[in-house]
């Protein structure tokens, strides 16, 4: 008996879960929840049902694990505690400092219904997160360090296409390479904004813009642009949609810590994730936690989890046993 | 009120695992159980009790977790099972193969008294475990690779060292570069024994030895050196213990998958540790685990466990809170 999912959202991310689902043979995806209308949306899997959102109250009882592909701005703040109510759920909500009241209230939704919500799933929220941990766990005294990229931010793109005379607009976040060797070496540097990444920027111009006013525009943005170093290529939109029209990310967390009984030996520990595809990862990991959110609730637990919460052996398809006999 | 920490067994392990405990507030040292003479031990932490290991029945209410740091091959498979009957343990068994026999066996014996057993914690089995889990999880579309070093294998020194004209030697294991970065670039190589890693000796000869006796010995020796490119440096005593008296070691582990409906993008997930000295490094990772078998045990669970078993949250000195809102 496979493990039944439903997608919420069908963007970049909802696509990805639908590819993911398609690789785990224990799962099958049985719905689909769109706020468009349903007859116009095509999805990949053809055995999969295609919904209005209003209807899922129908599919209560015909899907186990419901995956909520919305954005962290506005739409999972309302629909994960909604949905907790219906079903369990797994979100990838990623405004790290709202983290801790979007739990509160996932997890008193999922109570009171009896279900799973396991929030923030990703890579960062996610995969980082739990190296942050495990690695701060095993060498308390040492320093953590976090650098994304090379990668494309959707933020910092939309900014730019926001600025006047803006067609279309890319941004790669970067890593200061001499700042990864840093820590790398354990030097344990204190790190300024600019010191650890540089933005790149590849942008469309609509007929007639002034380019050194755009890209002025681009440098001195605060926030985004204005303590980075920042470089900006104007190239043609056939040259976007051909160099730039993939979503790649990935980075680096890094601890460096001291051991002995005079700190006298030094450790590193890197974790690194280099993805052609941002979102099609970050589905691959919340799938995986789908099937968690499934196991959990079968024991009879409830309320919202993180990535902490769950034994890792409830992401992998084997059994305890095979986990021991053959990676352990 | 701090963790009760015990040690058993006295050698690299015993003191990483005395260091390691200094670096976490909330553990303490209470004893440490030899099997010498307990007069002739001096222990780091003043505070700490020397034992004969025949008086640990009398430590049974006065200890939380015993940490044993025996070697695989002959001490742990009878010590933890015996003392996982009187104590929650953590063991850093790493005979792969038998790990099954071994969680069983501890297994049965923590379950009859109540004590939670967590076997097979450091590295390698450990970290690297947790890491080619998760990663498989994720993308069960691709490909794990393990690379050891550069770091000392024991086991390849105490070899060259029982060949006849040899005072002393250290082996360094080290990844082929090459087939690392063939496995980076995601092209999935199938990599024979000799591809991915070649060894490193430093031997100080007995005067008048036969160095190229010696060498060839090395070189052919089934299982150990056979198999590999190896490189034979002879030195002398000095240099040896200048150059080559640490124990470092550490490695990599990479997996490669696809994604997509048609596995159009690729993704690499790469775990890194770097570490001067391995019984060090190896001993945070215990008491970390430790922590976990103090807790776990305080809920009232009882049985063996792995590190696929345990949330992660349960290493860490930190609150579920304070985890979510610092660290996710």
């Amino acid at each position: 008996m496979s493990i039944k999912i439903g997608i919420l959202g069908y963007g970049n991310l909802g696509r990805g879960v639908e590819c993911a689902v398609k690789k785990n043979p224990d799962m099958e995806l049985v719905a689909v929840f769109t706020r468009r209308e349903p007859e116009k949306l095509s999805v990949l899997a053809g055995t999969a049902a295609v919904c209005h959102v209003s209807e899922a109250d129908d599919w209560k009882d015909k899907i186990d694990v419901m995956i909520l592909c919305g954005g962290s701005a506005t739409d999972l703040p309302e629909q994960s505690p909604a949905f907790a109510r219906l079903f369990n759920i797994v979100d990838s909500f990623d405004t790290h400092a709202r983290i801790p009241e979007h739990f509160a209230n996932v997890d008193a939704a999922a109570k009171e219904a009896g279900k799973i919500g396991i929030i923030s799933v990703g890579w960062d929220p996610g995969m980082f997160s739990l190296n942050r941990m495990y690695a701060s766990a095993i060498l308390p005294d040492g320093k953590d360090y976090t650098f994304w990229g090379k990668g494309v931010s959707q933020g910092h793109s939309d900014a730019i296409r926001r600025i006047e005379g803006v067609e279309n607009a890319r941004q790669y976040t970067v890593p200061v390479e001499a700042a990864l060797e840093a820590v790398r070496e354990g030097k344990n540097p204190e790190l300024s904004t600019r010191e650890k990444h540089t933005r790149e920027c590849f942008v469309v111009l609509k007929e007639g813009a002034d380019a050194e006013r755009v890209e002025r525009e681009i440098k001195t943005m605060p926030n985004y642009f204005a303590d980075y170093d920042t470089t900006v290529h104007f190239i043609s939109e056939e040259e976007l949609q051909r160099e730039h029209s993939g979503i790649p990310h990935g980075g680096f967390v890094i601890r460096s810590g001291k051991t002995g009984w005079e700190g006298e030996n030094s450790h590193l520990m890197e974790y690194r994730l280099k993805l052609d595809s941002n979102p099609e990862f970050t589905a691959c990991v919340i799938v995986a936690y789908a099937r968690a959110a499934y196991r959990l609730s079968k024991e009879g637990m409830a309320g919202a989890k993180t990535v902490f919460d769950i034994p890792p052996a409830y992401l992998s398809a084997k059994s305890a046993e095979e986990l021991r006999a053959s990676m352990l």
